[in-house]
């Protein structure tokens, strides 16, 4: 048995083991970690996924893209998920926030701390800063439990 | 100057540092090196993303899952894309493939690699195989380049 599996009620077991809805502030604080996010945007029912360098200041998801096709698929459709994960001791995290994308007038104002945790960008095209404001986020972690058996 | 940019017309520049397009057969390679995708799917406009684990057996995605959101978004718009990557040295690699998703009638016939590579799954809910024919797949690898300036 694992340990976590003994805190919880049978219905937060996936077939894979325990899964942990983490509470709102957990599943920032996770998202604050990490720079390589999952960008999912959907146009005409199409779903596609970018992969994208954010920083996460206070409740909100930002970062740099060029003029290009996660823009153009932004500028149809607003609605995004924004997916980050990361494989811990013992299983995987995801948190996943879900709001809508816009276009920054000019650059924000980050602190030094969050503009150094971005990687370097050659000024050879424009940076447009995106913002996702959060409607919802969900953050859960997996854990994985002992193979006691396959199917 | 990075050793592989030498190699790439400017198109192929990202403002963070070359971008190189895999070859389809090299894509594939990648997916089948890792166990954990993205699946992005889509309803009424709504982007998701769900963290699976996977295998790739030639090329089809295959995952198991049970009864639940997944399963039902799956069951109202089919069209999904499945996400890979990995941060190597000098930068990450992404392999997207667009596809449809397809509920298999029964457990397919996996080689025991495939299987043994899958995670155990607790036999509490019947696991449900899903199975992503690719239309489309696309492999990029991002490289960083060298930190010389930032915006």
């Amino acid at each position: 048995m694992n340990p976590l599996s003994a805190a919880l009620p049978e219905a937060e077991w996936s077939p894979q083991g325990p899964v942990l809805e983490l509470p709102d502030d957990q599943s920032w604080e996770r998202l604050r970690e990490r720079s390589l996010g999952h960008l999912g945007v959907s146009v005409d029912g199409q779903p596609e996924i970018y992969p994208v360098n954010y920083v996460c200041d206070r409740q909100t998801v930002l970062f740099r893209t060029a003029a290009g096709e996660k823009l153009r698929d932004l500028m149809i459709n607003r609605r995004v998920a924004f997916e980050v994960d990361a494989e811990v001791e013992n299983g995987t995290w995801s948190v996943v926030v879900s709001g809508r994308a816009s276009v920054l007038p000019e650059e924000p104002p980050l602190s030094v701390e969050l503009r150094d945790s971005m990687p370097p960008w050659i000024p050879t095209q424009e940076a447009i800063w995106v913002c996702i404001v959060a409607e919802h986020i969900r953050g859960r972690q997996f854990e994985h439990h002992l193979p006691i058996g396959r199917i």
